[in-house]
This record gives structure tokens, sequence and C-alpha cells, in this order.
């Protein structure tokens, strides 16, 4: 699937397209001025606000900087209508506007009522957030904002822009929004559980002994975790408090010789304290309250020695307490960590796949059967996919909304069907589906495009010049650590030819068994300086598509394993690199132009689905789903030039 | 020709293997002795500085950012004696490092004496120079540099760097190295001159309205030209005051209505004169004396409505007189107008290219027939190449150093024969040759790799490979700018496939009759923000290479044009390009492994290698050059699998 924070540049076609497609009546825009009026009392109100406010913003954010949102997070859609998963809302008194991109901009326009103004971000005459506030408000203004919801590295330039403009970006501790929402939904505070090593493959102990090791290196006393993934990573333990992602809400700051979680104490089962116990093997630990982070935090900075290590990305709030003379603002240790998976995290990964594999064979097989009936939609399928993957051992869940998607919702990158938009998967047009399961030993997402009826030329020459680049960038080999922003002309390159492209990343790093999008990898036209680039033990998406607006949408997805090369020479001694893929579902060879191929992709196509065969056909004919097998061998059925 | 600041990660090998190849004596070091006690007496001399110094910086460079430097400005070879193009100098009453990167190491500690300490840049172990200067002084330290010899943008952070260690950088406008340097070459004062419009492809009142269109959008109401070839570009006139680029000391302010042009007076010829009138149309200048730009800027700066518009890489001592409210510090609009060649000036780079490709036929014609006599060597080799181009019409010189080397002297990058190191050219071994020229309509830049005996398999085989990587990246088609970084690895592949790689950048912009490296395109691995891709109209080397160190280096270099390619669709409008290779000179066939090229690449080579007979044949032939043009048919005869 995706990562929501590299797709860009393509038309909001979304709304337009349901209704052509689906014909449904659009939704009542969601009644804001109640709230509104309340909020802007709030901003005037100094017993809630340090100084009476021009200005407030409510960013799409919690505290940890997760990509998904808790429900008691989602603020900035309680306060705009706006249900979105990007955007930003500026109040003022006289003014309420919502920033959001291209993909939303008629879903934003039909949900929000008249107090609202929709800012078309991307457009050049739409300004800037912090431009805005400069045009719009008089000089000497005071902007507030939940410094929880902002990291540091978005809250110093906006101050700064802000500041040189002569007004004020102030900190607001208490949450403006959850003042006037009634009927806030309370914070998750699901159970949480330990990960066994037979799927961590390691300890507490050892993964802070790692830890350790790079703080000294940094002179760091303290390493201040933030971001829930890292978090679960570290305590080896597995959480649901947000959608999809197996994580819980905590922070956590590493000493040099005790730990702290901070977490909800009905977490806290004697299972957990069991596990930490055991786990951490003698390492001292400490358990307090969620909220008792920043008051420990500055305690803890009271008498430090040496520096603390907190990433420019945490939320302002715990940031602003570390003094830049003794703040680390880089990534945290973790993330690299996390990111190279141990040889257990690997096993697990390739078995997840294997899992899902089959899985997904049961439901394309009993798809190709049924799909005749007209009975089953875009998700009723997706629901009875979910029902596969449930048969699987560990399944734990999907990875994320289950992009199921027929003809043109193909084309809308990020659809997912909705009552309003769910249609029935039909034989005449292209379905698209990418879903992917979170197992107790892996985490897995898949793209596989099929046609259940006869594709027309266009479709599989478009089709196989995706392919073409899917095989061309896995099968690379490549220095080792180069970023794979490098790469990504690879996957485009058989589509440029013709003068198509598509407006998306190729890649995206995955946790184990965490969450489905995972830095700090990745293979796209952006490059970050925080990228360490590609190496082995890293898992990655190898994802090209091609959509086109209105008619279809094709993409081929699998996750890679990176893996030494075999390579006679060793320029450099820098050690080169490849893939191996270990998703293991067909690829449907009926949308192929096998005559596009050449003779070393026909063999690594023909080699691919004799793996799938070898590897996937053993599970199924374990678990007894004959026709999942039989649809297994006719999809791999060898082609020939 | 490589662009000196992309290359990197390769070792010093040049001296070593100077000795080991050519067993010449190692130079005696220079004695600074004498010089540096008086420097030293100026850094504390308060009529001469405007306080004591503890350190003085002494980099390499001028006035203007230069990547060449003129003979007066080579004050960091001087203070120190070591003579690379690369390196800073920092002196201070008890020390006296330089700083300079692993090609020049073994050259440095031969050329310096006792007197210096050399600070192996790129080593983990090597302080940089701000980090070197906070552990070195004592707390409240002055640090003193001439701010004409440093960037705004390099000043800045250095300058925090240090006074965030409570020590001081202040500029020193009096150069103390011209104070202690007696035998100083004097500035250069040649002779400058107009390029008629048959050259030029545009007037300097057509090229104003476009600067002050682009002046307006930023609200500038003062462009500062400190580039010396934004400057020849802008006035269509050029020089020789710095070695192969065609340039000539000068400042420029574009101002709304007027614009004036610092310069020393006996360059202001009744020619000039009579050019500057003709071309400007009207459009009202000043000539004022080169020094005077500084009192001038300050005097226009009084009563400036709007702001000014200075490159964030012009000097300090300039730029700090633009206060940042009011500054534009963004490249000039010149940069890109530059890059995107007119057609005037297509045509003149077409047609410099075909001379070009005559002068090296009859070159490598002579050198075949001659090589055996074991008296060619690699200098006079380059010196009879350049005879070979004084031949063609509107030659002025070479556009850089010729790179005339054989066998491990191939594997230097940047080799260039000097009288220590010059050996015969052989028929055992490779001979790469990268030279180009400057006409009066375009700058050439061409590498050829030839072998006049018979190569090992090995050769051929990495000859191929890098072949092929030429030709996958020169026939790409691409989306309209897209950043080159993005297409490298089209040109790596082949070598990467067996381990192999090349440690320096693909490809650097060109000028037309102007510097042989220009901004602000490239394709390499590194990315800049201001890189604003590739467009129609520019051009740009494409240069893979492979090299063995100790035994042969080999570089295929072509200049290539920026063209729309014809494609079947136009994916969101963004017009997809391809290149055209303006560089006619025969790729030796005799070097290639043809089984391992595929059908297309040969009928690519076979195509190509027509091209050169059709365009070169006729001018050869024409210009009496018989021997030559039987050279250049037997070299083009079509190859087969």
């Amino acid at each position: 699937m995706l990562s929501q924070r590299y797709i860009s540049g393509f038309k909001s076609l979304r709304i337009k397209l349901l209704r052509t497609f689906s014909s449904k009546m659009p939704k009542v825009a969601t009644a804001t001025g109640n709230q509104l009026k309340r909020l802007r009392d709030c901003m005037l109100d100094t017993k809630l606000v340090p100084q009476p406010l021009h200005a407030y913003i409510v960013p799409s954010a919690d505290s940890h900087g997760s990509e998904y949102l808790a429900e008691c997070d989602k603020r900035r859609a309680f306060i705009s209508g706006f249900t979105g998963s990007a955007g930003t809302a500026i109040i003022t008194q006289d003014h309420a506007c919502l920033w959001t991109d291209g993909r939303y901009f008629l879903q934003a326009t039909e949900e929000m009522d008249t107090h609202w103004t929709l800012m078309r971000e991307g457009l050049p005459t739409t300004p800037k957030q912090a431009t805005w506030l400069c045009q719009t408000l008089s000089t000497g203004s005071v902007v507030g904002v939940d410094p929880n919801l902002l990291s540091y590295n978005t809250w110093m330039p906006f101050k700064d822009q802000l500041e040189s403009a002569g007004h004020k970006l102030i900190p607001v501790e208490k949450n403006l929004v959850d003042l006037v929402w009634d009927d806030k939904p309370s914070v998750a505070c699901n159970p949480v559980v330990p990960l066994p090593l037979k799927f961590s493959g390691k300890s507490i102990k050892d993964k802070l002994t790692d830890i350790r090791s790079q703080m000294h290196e940094k002179n760091a006393s303290l390493l201040v975790l933030t971001f829930l993934d890292e978090i679960a990573w570290f305590l080896n333990m597995r959480g649901s408090d947000i959608e999809y992602n197996p994580v819980f809400f905590s922070f956590v700051i590493i000493g040099e010789k005790e730990f702290t979680i901070f977490i909800d104490a009905k977490k806290f089962t004697p299972e957990v304290e069991a596990h930490l116990k055991t786990e951490a093997d003698g390492e001292k630990f400490h358990i307090k309250d969620y909220n008792q982070i920043k008051t420990t935090l500055k305690d803890q900075l009271a008498d430090l020695q040496g520096r603390v290590w907190i990433c420019q990305d945490a939320n302002y709030s715990l940031s602003s307490l570390v003094s830049s003379k003794i703040a680390v603002r880089e990534n945290t240790p973790i993330q690299l960590m996390k990111a190279i998976k141990n040889p257990v995290e690997i096993q697990g990964m390739r078995n997840a796949h294997i899992k899902d594999a089959a899985a997904l064979c049961c439901y394309f097989a009993w798809l190709e059967k049924n799909v005749s009936s007209g009975q089953i939609t875009e998700i009723s399928g997706a629901d009875k996919l979910e029902q596969f993957r449930g048969m699987q051992e560990d399944f734990r869940g999907p990875s994320f909304d289950t992009i199921s998607s027929v003809g043109p919702h193909g084309a809308i990158i990020h659809y997912k069907p909705t009552k309003d938009s769910d249609v029935p998967i039909r034989s005449d047009c292209i379905y698209l589906c990418d879903s992917g399961g979170q197992y107790r030993d892996g985490t897995t997402d898949v793209t596989r495009t099929l046609h259940f009826g006869t594709p027309t030329d266009y479709e599989k020459e478009c089709f196989t010049r995706v392919l073409k680049g899917q095989i061309k960038l896995g099968t690379s080999i490549f220095p080792s650590k180069i970023r794979g922003n490098y790469l990504d002309s690879f996957a485009r390159q058989y589509l440029w030819e013709v003068g198509l492209d598509y407006s998306h990343g190729t890649g995206h790093g995955i946790g184990a068994y965490l969450n489905v999008h995972e830095g700090p990898i990745e293979v796209s036209w952006r490059t970050t300086k925080e990228d360490p680039g590609l190496d082995v033990g890293m898992f990655i998406s190898n994802e090209p598509g091609f959509y086109e607006n209105g008619s279809f949408g094709i993409r081929i997805e699998d996750i890679v394993q990176i893996v030494p090369a075999q390579t006679k020479h060793n320029f450099n001694n820098r050690g080169f690199l490849t893939f191996e893929t270990v998703t293991l579902v067909p690829i449907q060879t009926k949308m192929m132009m096998v005559d596009m191929l050449t003779t070393a992709e026909v063999e690594h196509i023909n080699g691919y689905h004799q793996k799938c065969r070898d590897v996937v056909g053993p599970l199924l004919e374990k678990q007894g789903h004959k026709e999942a097998k039989e649809w297994l061998w006719r999809e791999t059925e060898p082609i020939c030039k």
C-alpha cells in the first residue's frame, strides 16, 4: 500500500468518479457553527489560554507523530466536518480555513458547511498557512497551537516566519478542541500483550545494550522515545490503540542505568510486568503514568550530565523542554535498528508472506469462481479476503484499509470502498486489490491487478510496462547504502518510453508486525537527508503502477528483502546488494503482452511462478484449499515467447 | 571533462602512480618560513587589521566564485607551497594547517615544508576547519578572512559555529597574503572582445528585458552579478583573464532603468563601447572602475525601493552590504537563461562539435600512424591535438587542460601530464584522451578511450559496460524538469551488475563559448536544492567511466543536447524529453565485446557511426584531411553480432 506522504500531483477525482460510477447522492455537510462559536470563545478566555489568541491551529496529528490517528485524536475532522486523512484547520474570529491537498478538494467541499473556507493546497494561488496568517492578522497577533501536535521541526520555521512578520506563535497545552468536543471518544486503552522472543528475536536487554552503545557515541545520557512503533519494538510488546497499527499509547525515557515507561496503569498487567522483568533481565526500569512524561523529563533534565537525544520530529511540547545546547535532534538509534530486521524477524516476515499468499490464492480463486454472480462487491470481497486471512496462523487483523477497487475506482490511488461508493466486482473491467495482514510473525502488504474477463490491448500494454519496471527494480544490483531514490527510475523507464508515468513513490519500508509504513528508507523521487540508504536485512515494497483516470488502475506490489548480491567484483569494498521478493502471489499472465517481454523477463516470471507453486502450494494442500491450489497452478502456467 | 566538485571517494594515487610509472624524482618542498613570519606579523598589526587576529584563513578562491583561478588569485598555493586545485590554509601564531582532500595527500606532503601540517579532509579523525579552530583557540579569539574570498553561504554557518564557541569571525578587507607576496603576478587585464549576434543569438537589450521581467516577479529593484560567466553571457563579450575560461574580471549591477559595468577602464575600448551602445539599443548603462563596486552598491542601496537580488553564493563582502530584510538570496535569473541555449547558440554548439570532431579525427589518425615510433608522449600528443584544433574556424584555445593519459595515468581521474610525469603513448596499453576546445560558436568537451594494440578481455568487458551505460543514459526518455540525479543509475547499471562503479558524476552542464563546467544542472548521485531539472535546449555531458587503479582508465564522454521526445502519450502534460548526442567522434569498436551488446545497442552504435561519416566526413574532405577521413571510415565500419 502506498505511503500517504509520497503521493503527489494527481487530480482530485475521488468524489467526481464516485458519483459518475456509483451515482449515489452526495453527503450533507456537517454543521459546525455551534462548536466554532464555542472554540472562538475559548480562544479569548484567559482562564484557558496564556493570552488571547487571534488564531488557533488544529493539525491532523497526535502526540506521537503517528500516520494513522485514533478516534480521540481526530480533532481536525471534528472541528471542520472534513474527514479526509490530511488537512489543517486554522480558526480566527473571522475566518475558519481548512488546508488540504488535491485528493480531497471535492470531498472537503461537500463535507464542510458554509462557515469554512477551503484552502486548496498545491495551487499556485493558495497561500501557505504561515503566509496566510501573516497576510490576514494585524501586526502583533498571537497564534496558538497545541504543542503536542506539531513536531519540533515543523514548529521552528513556522515560528520564525510568524515572528519575522511581528506575530507570536505560542504553545497552548490545553487542547481547545477537546473543550468543545462534547462526545469526544475516550482515549483507547486496549490491552497490551508481550511479543515472545520467538517472534521478536532479540530481548529488551540486548536491544538496550545496542541503544546505549549508540547513546554513548553521541554523549547522550538520555534518549526520549515518542514514536509508538519504536516503543513497541524496543519493549517487544504490541497493542491496538490505533487501528491497523499494533501499537499502544506510551512514552519511554532511556537513561544510562534505567529506563522509564509512561503508560496507562491499566495496561500494566501482571503478564506485561512478568514479560518486562524477564526480558530486561536485571536492567532497572520504572513504570509511570502516561501523563507524567513532561514532569519526569523536567526532573531528569534538572541534574543531568551529558546530552539528550530526542528526534527532531518529536512533538514540540516535549522537545522544547530540551535546550538546544544539550539536544541531539536526530532520528533515534531505534529507527535504523528497527528497519534492519534480525534473523528471527526475517524468518517471520518471510513466513507471514507465505501464509498471506495462501489467503490471497483462496480469495482470488473464490472470486474468479463467483464474480459472475454479480453479487460480490468491493466491500464484500474485501470482507471475504479478511476471512481467508483469518484462517492463517497468528493473524491479528488487516495492516490497513483494503483497497478493493473496480474499474475507475482503481485509478483513485487511495480508494477505500464505502457504502456510498461500493459496486459489484465485474468481469468487464480491471480489479485492483491492495491489502495486507498483521501476523504475529510479520506484516504484509501486497497488490495484484486482475481481469476476470478480457483486458484490452491498452490495458495489457500498460500492465506489461508496469511489470517490466517492477522486474527491473526487483532484480537490480546496486552498491550498499545508496538511497532508494537512486533506483526509482528503474521502475519507471518502460512507462516513460511512451510518455506515461505514475504520481506516487515506488517503495516504502515495512515493519515486522508493526506499522505497514516504516521509515527511514524509501524508493521515490523524493530525497530526505535522514535517509541512511539501503542495507542488508531491510524490507521494502516494490510497487510501480499506472492509472488511467476514469477508467482503470494498475499496480503490482511485492515486498522485497534486501540481500547481498553475488558479484564478481567489489568496487571500493562497498558491497553490492540486490532484492529477494518475499511476496509469493501469482501475477496474472492474462494481463501480460508476452511479445513486449524479453527472454530474461519471461524466465524471471516463470521462475517466480514456479516458486509460488513450490512454496505456497504445500501450504494450500496442507490446509485443504483444493480450489485455491488449482487456481494457483492455473495462474502459474509458464508463459513463452 | 569531469567537474572537480563531483569527484569523490577515489584514492590518492596521483603521486604514487607517477613515481611507479615514470620513476622521476619527487619535488623539493617550497620554503615558506619567511612569508609565514611576515603574515603572522601582519595578523597582529592593527594598522592592517581591525583587531589582532588569532587565526587567518586563506581559501582557494577569487571574488567571483570561479572554478579556475587566475595566477594572481592563487594565494593559498603561494602561502603554503601546495599547488593542488583544492585546499584551505589556516594560520595561527603557532600553527599553519592545510586542509585538502584525498586526491592531494601525497602531493601536499611533498610540496609543503615542515612549517605546515596537512589536515587530511574526509578522514574521520580529521576535524573540520571550524571545529579545529574551536578546539585550538582560547575562548574569545578572533578569526579573520578576506570576505571577498568566501561566499555568503559559506560564511554564515562558519560564523555561527565560531560564535557559539565564543569566538568571532571578522572580515579583513585588506588581503594579508597579498602584503607578503612580493612577486605576486599582477591582475590580468587582457582585452575584452564583443561576441557578435551571429554567435550570441540575443542582444543585450533583449536579455535585459527578460532579466528585468524576472526581477519584477521577485520585487527586486537591483540585481547584482558577480559570476564572470554570467556577466560575459549578459554583455555578449568575452575575455581571457582566467585560463581556459573566456571571461573577464568585472561586476554588473542591473537596476530598473539602467545598468552599471564595473571593469578596468583599459578594457573599455572603443570597440567595446560601440558594441555596448549598439546592443543596449537605447538602454542606459554606465561604466565604472572594477574597484568601485562596493561604494556604488552602498550608494544605490541608500535610497532603494524594493529588494536586491544577489546570489547566495556571491562573496560575503558584497553580500553583507545587502541586509537580509531586502535580500533575495537565490541563483540569479541568468543562470537558468544561460543554461537553456537559444537557437543560435544551439546551432553554434552543434557546429563547434562538428569542427571539434574533425580535429579529433585528424589527431587520432595521426596518432595511430605514429604511435609505433615511441616518440609521441602524453604532452606532445596533447600539443598536436591543439594544433589540429587550431586549424578549425573560430578556434580560440582549449577549454581545459587536456587529459592525455597512458595506462595507469588514465586511472587518475584528474591527471594532467607534467614534465615529471610525461611518458610515451604506447600500443600495449589504453590511451584516455579528455579534451575540449573554445570556439566562438561553442565550447566542446569530449573523451575517447583507445587502444593502439590489442586490449585484454577484461579491458574490453569494462569498456563495453561503460559504453552500454552511456548508450542507456543517452537514449533514455524522461519527464521534463526531473533532476539529472534521477537518471544517473542508468549509466551505472551495467557496471553494478558485476560489482563495479566509478567515483565521479556522470554529467555536467556546459557553456556556449563559456565555461566548460556550468550549473545549475548535473547528472550525479548528488542532489542540490537549486537544481531546476532538465529542460529543452540544455547541453550536458554524458561521461560514465571505469578506473582500475594502477592499470588503466576508461571514459566515454559526449556532449548531449536535451530535445523533446516523440512519445505516444504525455502523462499529466508534463512533456517528455530525450538527449541528442552532438559529439561526433567514433567510439573505438576494437574495445567493444560485441557479444555483450543487444541488437538495439549494435544498431545504435552503427547509426551513430554512420552519422559521424555523414556529418564529419564532408568537412574532413573539404579541409583536405585525407588520412583522417580514411581513419574515420575505418573506425566506423558497422559491427554485427
